[in-house]
């Protein structure tokens, strides 16, 4: 009899769920960001579809969620089974790093050799079957000492993601198609995009990480000791009633840093991280043009309608309504419009550029109209 | 001396005050119809500014406005001075002929040798001293027996109007521009219109009659018999006790026909009917497009914004918004657009579509939806 625990026995999801979303304004605010909402047309939301894809890997029990202290509530009420101790409250942003690598350190103190796998609050898979397959291969490679990510396979020349580079397999038990890391790209032009489609070496950057907590701190503590510092106080003191206290003064100081840049990229530079090719469909639902993309499945004459009160009367119309009001919604000739109807703000746009609604999310902000933000 | 007055001295303006511009949804509605709206951006109601075009020719104790029951008190709030005696209420709409030789038949009984000036209440008119000029002709050409209308100058090869086809100058004093009219036409397709704008000879209707009110009476009585003598019934009763019985039991069986088919053409057939030509910039304000046009002067790239407390951030869209919420309305990318935010409908279309937005409201209309409307 073996008593350590198998690899995947010693898994721990992290849902890291702190960003707004202002691409998708007006829908998501503040204090409704954008993982709060159903935009997959599943009936839920999307951390609550996120749950419900993690927890037949690590058992609801093993589920930490990182949030900031506004959204609690709404957090505990989308996730009911959601343990006390598995809520790590942020009193403001400091970007991914500091959310994913505090929830490993809390873990790794708590249990040494913990496996932390790291996925967004807000993206929509299509196939959690095949998404859970390569999270077990990942879980195998970060067992052998790898920082490893899922990439996607990329279906068409998508210029809204950032990019994998793939190198050589690595030839790891129980993970037969892991590969080495080249590089990571940022968001490619389009003549670009194509290139690394046709290239077959490309796969989508869709943010999830799956490492030792300990190989996460290490990685951390190479490329920004300081940051890891500021963590590692942290979380000493928060199985503790010092907790309060250390994280007034020590969170506000974290460096903002993406854990792409502070941890990924590294470990890339450094031959160490590995990816695990997911065949699975997965969309972050960037923009209104994604969503509308996900509810048309890509026929681009239809009207996608979200909303459950939504009265929408439309005539020679396409693209996507989203409405969150009782009010008749009627559309007559326009094509890929963007329509988002709230009770205090209404976009109009086009697919083509919902892209540049955070722009105009800047231009409230700045112009005093930050009550709709 | 001369005890008789002058024809101007006659002349008493008529505001029929009915139709409630279902192109305009959601702005107009069956409780908010299009002339109490301020279209024109002169701050006030299309019914109030018809109202301030006229007083300065018959006198405002001579405006008498002709109004659905149920507007009585909307009227009453936009024209202080309208004097109680000079409010014909309709209990419910029977188009034109009914609301306007009622009116005329009153003001006969009350005044024999009356002249009467109908003007729509839901137009705008740029350049109220041209106009004024023009029914001061009309008055003339009314006083020597003619049913006079005012026909605009084309100034393009407009598809959404009437047009009137002029025959030769009529030589009557005082009225130097009057022309025998030689027919009407309904609203022609775009390659007719370009010939009835290259060839001089075609006027806009604006749906503006100036006649003796005797000679109206006269007319109708030669086209509608059994109108006339439901109109006289109504006319003989009303200044005396038995009006609302009368209404009640007259007024619904009177045939609905619009003025242009029950007097003006049998007297164009007849070679009684006359026409000024108004140099004035006119708009009867049918559809979106057309209110875009109105306030962006035909300056295609801009936006035009309705709405006291219209809260609108635009980038790169040009179009109409019409704001009747204190919503912020965000744009961006979307040309030519339309878009009409209401407390409990929206409607987005673009200026080549706004004819259709009535095609709309029958929709809704038929599909129960009939508490936007």
């Amino acid at each position: 009899m073996n008593s350590t625990p198998s690899a995947l026995d010693r898994l721990y999801s992290v849902i890291p769920a702190g960003g707004i979303g202002s691409r998708l304004w007006p829908l998501s605010r503040a204090d409704a960001p954008k993982f709060l909402h159903d935009l997959s047309g599943s009936g839920q939301s999307l951390l609550r579809d996120t749950w419900d894809r993690l927890a037949p890997l690590s058992g609801e029990q093993r589920i930490m969620v990182v949030t900031g202290r506004a959204h609690r509530a709404a957090v505990e009420e989308q996730l009911p089974k959601l343990e006390d101790e598995n809520v790590v409250l942020e009193s403001e942003p400091r970007d991914s790093t500091a959310a994913i690598v505090l929830a490993a350190a809390i873990l790794e103190q708590r249990e040494p050799g913990v496996i932390i796998g790291s996925f967004a609050a807000d993206h929509v898979i299509a196939n959690p079957e095949r998404f859970r397959a390569a999270v077990v291969q990942a879980v195998a490679v970060a067992d052998a000492g790898y920082i490893a990510t899922i990439g996607i396979t990329p279906t068409d020349a998508a210029v809204g993601f950032g990019y994998i580079r793939t190198d050589e397999e690595l030839e790891i038990e129980g993970a037969p198609q892991a590969l080495r890391v080249g590089n990571f790209v940022e968001k490619p032009d389009l003549a670009t995009a194509r290139r690394y489609l046709s290239s077959g070496k490309y796969l989508w950057n869709a943010g999830m990480f799956i490492s030792r907590a300990d190989r996460l701190l290490e990685q951390l503590g190479a490329s920004e000791p300081e940051l890891l510092a500021g963590i590692m106080e942290l979380a000493e003191a928060w199985d503790t009633p010092r907790r309060g206290m250390v994280v007034d003064r020590v969170w506000p100081t974290l460096k903002k840093i993406a854990i792409d840049y502070s941890i990924a990229e590294p470990a890339a530079a450094a031959g160490t991280l590995a990816v695990i090719p997911g065949d699975f469909d997965w969309d972050d639902v960037g923009d209104f043009a994604s969503i509308a993309k996900l509810h048309s499945a890509g026929r681009g004459s239809e009207l996608a309608i979200l909303g459950k009160n939504a009265r929408v009367l439309a005539d020679s119309s396409s693209g996507i309504v989203v409405s969150q009001s009782k009010r008749v919604i009627s559309l007559i000739g326009v094509h890929d419009i963007v329509v988002v109807d709230t009770p205090d703000a209404l976009l109009v746009t086009t697919s083509e550029h919902a892209q540049r609604v955070k722009s105009v999310v800047d231009a409230l902000r700045a112009g005093g109209s930050g009550d709709v933000l």
